[in-house]
């Protein structure tokens, strides 16, 4: 009989996750369903439930004593409310409450979707070991998470570790979140893609013009679609490089779709990151793909979930109350 | 008689002052010597020597169970090292071995000056009561501190906060840290008046060119002068988004010379700040004036000190052995 087991939901703008995770992080049963992103508040409520009804009814739920929720952002874990950009129906919609109510009346822990990577990749991926680590998904868009001191950083709110919205060029290109020369701005996946058309990169008989796309045709040599990862990566660094002159990290963990370029990304990053990351305490910093994959989500959402309970990071969890 | 006494040390490149710091941040001994800033490194701790001889004389020193330095950086406090840019005779020079013998064995405590100058904003000053605060001295450079969770963060090298070398223009002009678009490379106080001047702002008969004198400037009116302030609080606001994406902060706490010059700086600080705080969880960071003034150094010291002595930031801390 497994006891000490999390529910963790991982709740982004195309689909709802969910599954039951034992305490070393194994995934003990799944559910899923899309997320009905355009719908109303309480018809997107009904898919988070429909997943917590499939869980509910195995016996492993017995064994369960938390619940862990990873959320596209922003988040407010002090409220116990989301508001994902993707989901306009959700605006301070109290997710915590009502997956209390739906899950029992289990403890709730709320963090956004970068925290919850994070957890992830310092519980069992590439910043395992590590006291003080960033952790960054480059994918549609840029976000990511920060341990520190050895514990998660979820913030007050938790949605510390936002890298993809910090200005790198201030007199940069108009963001959508209003500020400009935001890191997502010139790195994210949508953004290669479109400077590397921009400066004449053609795709091919495929018509893919995807960063995926863009990341082939760098790996052949093409100039343009070089100079494009090369310009997402100068971004990268200098995101990097400021989070690690704030508070002092000593790896950046990157994962997401775009790391998936390997070195066409990885090579001009860590050249980039010599030019930004100067002073003496930051230069041992080190850039690793991240490990954990397509499940970092709910891994991460039950581990914010057990650190909760542990007292650890408090201000992520909201009271039974 | 006096117990629970901490003896603070705050050493730059022009002075070094020491000082007997009772358990409510009052001062009730100072000592003083010039920094030999250009002699060898013997020279120079003998000045640091000469502070403690003086200081410990004194009746109070039988109260006095710990040393704090705060010093102009990097330092490095996991090693107990300091490499002052400005003290050339200092490179990884074993600071706080030095002082602990100078001290009779007391337990040494070391941080930058930047986070300092945090612990005594957070202790008495504008970021009293708050738990997650960035504070900053813009000067001759830019530099700063964090307190995250209610506490100081050092950072395991001492050197966490180190705002003045974050990348806010990353092809910008070059800094002498070797990074690109520095906060500090545009908005320090030296850079404030060399845009003035390259600009053609021109100073009065007294031939004053320093930030003080393009701030009264812009008091008066000078285009070129409030202009260069307002591209000074544009890097500044970038800089203090970029943390507050980061690591979520609820305030900005500013003090040194650059921010004497009051509304000149402050209104389009916080005009900018609305332009890169974009999203909601870091939209209610407030800015506000240092209030602990020259003694800042002293006071952090000995906060750091005690800091160590009570657990609560014992990376800073140098063990007895």
């Amino acid at each position: 009989m497994h006891t000490d087991l999390v529910a963790a939901l991982d709740i982004g703008g195309t689909k709802i996750a969910g599954a039951l995770v034992d305490g070393s992080g194994r995934i003990l049963l799944r559910a899923q369903r899309p997320t009905p992103a355009q719908e109303d508040g309480d018809t997107v409520m009904r898919a988070v439930e429909a997943v917590l009804a499939e869980l509910s009814v195995s016996p492993l739920w017995a064994g369960t004593s938390a619940v862990g929720i990873g959320s596209a952002g922003p988040v407010d874990a002090s409220a116990g409310t989301v508001s994902p950009v993707n989901v306009p129906g959700w605006r301070d919609f109290p997710l915590v409450s009502r997956v209390r109510r739906a899950a029992g009346g289990l403890p709730v822990a709320l963090v956004g979707d970068g925290v919850a990577m994070t957890a992830a990749e310092h519980w069992q991926g590439a910043a395992r070991g590590y006291d003080n680590a960033l952790c960054m998904v480059v994918s549609t868009g840029v976000g990511g998470g920060l341990v520190l001191n050895g514990k998660l950083h979820p913030g007050p709110t938790g949605n510390a570790g936002h890298i993809g919205h910090i200005s790198v060029d201030l007199d940069g290109d108009l963001c959508p979140c209003g500020a400009r020369g935001c890191v997502e701005r010139i790195a994210s996946g949508p953004n290669i893609a479109r400077r590397a058309l921009e400066n004449g990169w053609q795709p091919g008989p495929d018509g893919d013009t995807s960063a995926a796309a863009v990341a082939a045709a760098a790996r052949a040599g093409h100039p343009v679609a070089v100079a494009s990862f090369e310009r997402a990566a100068q971004a990268l660094a200098a995101g990097i490089a400021a989070t690690a002159t704030l508070v002092e990290i000593e790896i950046a963990v990157i994962g997401g779709g775009v790391a998936g370029a390997g070195d066409v990304l990885f090579v001009p990053l860590r050249r980039a990151l010599r030019d930004y990351a100067t002073l003496s305490f930051v230069q041992r910093l080190t850039v690793a793909p991240a490990l954990t994959g397509t499940d970092a989500g709910l891994v991460g959402a039950a581990a914010a979930a057990s650190l909760g309970r542990h007292g650890e990071a408090a201000a992520v969890v909201s009271s039974r109350s």
